[in-house]
């Protein structure tokens, strides 16, 4: 068994940012920037009075005087105000010039920095191409919601987030279905054009954990597959031939804890982007025993209470509770070993959403 | 002249939430739940082993003994353990029961709903309908990026933030494109079939502000178009005809700013979810003189230091500045008449993406 950040770091360094592709602004928001951008002209174009009134020359046509400050009376003006060069007028270029960086290099572009590039005569930009993220479930025993289920059979809940959170960190998903607990087929994974192969299930010791049996003889080379987290343990990260290769736990809550953790940080890599999860800062609500030699990630709420942030765990951890686990804010990290720790003590969360 | 938070009051008092429509689960990410989502099955669906290893009858085969605790030899288990009614046994809907509630309606549905979800064996869930948001700029001077300009030309460059802005807060855009400053052109806004009817730019005085004068004589009923705010104020709401509209001013800064506070309201209200842009608190980077009766939002950066926020203004505040706007993380609120404040002061922040 490795450590998370061991792991996480060793699937980031398997990948590198993507090639970038030409997007017209229209369809550039949540895009990543591949290269600075710089404006083609300056803005404003030309100098521009910053309010209705009068243009003057002081000494030569250089200030506006405010139509607040003017009495006007037929094709007579009166001022009740000096005109001084320069008043109330904004020179070209105030606010950035030709060929000034507006929009750095892997920045993820928000509806603000579209403007801005607009602004700057941009009608393209170059993005990172969003990598195409191809995932299968695995097991004889799942089915789709509302289809009628075999004796035994349960739901493949987890695709259904899976899709949605890769769409949220930038990536494309292809949802390669169901596969059942056949070598033959999952030996078919081999064949998918994807930037990032993902399983659901069959990444633990159990006599239907196929995936690593199947996947062996189409030139699955495993980098590691244990890590020393709680909710998560069984994790396969190798290649399929050229293909970054991810075995997720079949756990839902597992498998989208095991997404946040690691399938974010490989998404963000191969966009530019730090691939790092965000972390944050909380006080915690309620006491906690010390932790054995696996990393924790407790479900837990979080409200603020004068300016602090405080995290509360749900008393049930348990992986199979998926209710808890959509109805948390956040989740605590619990270092291995970690000492018990009181009411109020700091803590580092991993924010949900 | 009106305050913001009236103006905010009123526009989400003429709106109210939309119908309703089924969408299967795999497009449900973002979407906001129109009804109480209640699940239709256990889950999980069957008493089920916590672990691998062996079922045995503690009293009549319910319990389980962990593979770890087991010495097998041959056909022959020796266990170290001993087994309790009910040990390593997850029963039956655990996680939650049949009927019982998953999701409560008015929620912006996250990944780990959909999970849950699907869990519960929702093949489809109803939700709000997206708003569409129809928005024209108006003006003479206007180009898109990249095309040749006239002379005194400006590019449109507000509509890109507004389009990405409107996707992300869950309407659904629809750009009108560029209008001249001719009556007869902005009066054909009067057939746009949407739930709420933007225009950029024409709601001020100056002799090019058509708006009011086009769309008057198509039935153009207005509630109030000044807000005491800066950057905006000139700001108009009202409905042509049955449909609410929203005049915003030309200048891309104040266009983004009354935006965010007045159409991210509007659209949450459409959707069902509190119609509050929501705000957080700061400590004041630097020191501010006292303010005159509009209402300030301050661009500024943001940092955490030591476990606070501290949101710090630029110097230059014209509202001209988009450069400015696209670094900024958030916006300082000043109130009328707020006081000046010294280096650490509480201050009230719209976080900004």
């Amino acid at each position: 068994m490795i450590a998370v950040e061991e792991a996480v770091a060793r699937i980031v360094a398997a990948l590198k940012p993507l090639e970038s592709e030409q997007v017209s602004l229209g369809s550039a928001a949540g895009r990543v920037l591949a290269a600075d951008a710089h404006a083609k002209a300056d803005q404003p174009p030309f100098a521009v009075s910053m309010m209705d009134g009068y243009a003057v020359r002081s000494t030569e046509a250089d200030a506006v005087l405010a139509q607040e400050d003017a009495r006007r009376d037929g094709d007579q003006v009166e001022f009740t105000e000096i005109a001084r060069a320069g008043k109330f007028i904004r020179p070209r270029g105030l606010d950035f010039q030709a060929n000034s960086l507006l929009v750095p290099q892997d920045r993820r572009l928000t509806p603000r920095d579209l403007v801005l590039l607009a602004a700057g005569d941009l009608e393209h930009v170059p993005v990172r191409r969003r990598p195409v993220i191809a995932f299968a479930a695995t097991g004889d025993e799942l089915s789709r919601p509302g289809e009628p289920r075999r004796p035994g059979g349960i739901v493949a809940s987890s695709v259904y987030g899976l899709d949605a959170m890769i769409t949220q960190w930038g990536g494309l998903p292809k949802d390669l279905g169901i596969l059942p607990d056949k070598p033959e087929a999952i030996a078919t994974l081999a064949a998918v054009e994807c930037d990032l192969l993902l399983t659901l299930g069959g990444a633990s010791v159990g006599e239907h954990d196929l995936v690593q049996a199947a996947l062996g003889p189409k030139g699955l080379a495993l980098d590691f597959w244990k890590i020393a987290m709680r909710p998560g343990k069984p994790l396969i990260f190798g290649h399929l031939g050229a293909t970054p290769f991810l075995g997720l736990p079949g756990n839902p809550v597992s498998s989208m804890v095991c997404a946040l953790l690691f399938l974010r940080p490989a998404i963000s890599a191969m966009l530019g982007l730090p691939p790092q999860t965000p972390l944050k800062q909380a006080r915690l609500a309620g006491s906690l025993p010390g932790n054995d030699g696996r990393q924790d990630y407790l479900r837990a709420t979080c409200e603020w209470r004068d300016g602090d942030l405080w995290a509360r765990p749900f008393a049930a951890q348990d992986s199979s509770m998926q209710k808890l686990f959509a109805q948390a804010d956040a989740l605590i990290i619990r270092k291995p070993h970690a000492p018990p720790l009181e009411d109020g003590a700091a803590v580092e969360i991993v924010p949900l959403d």
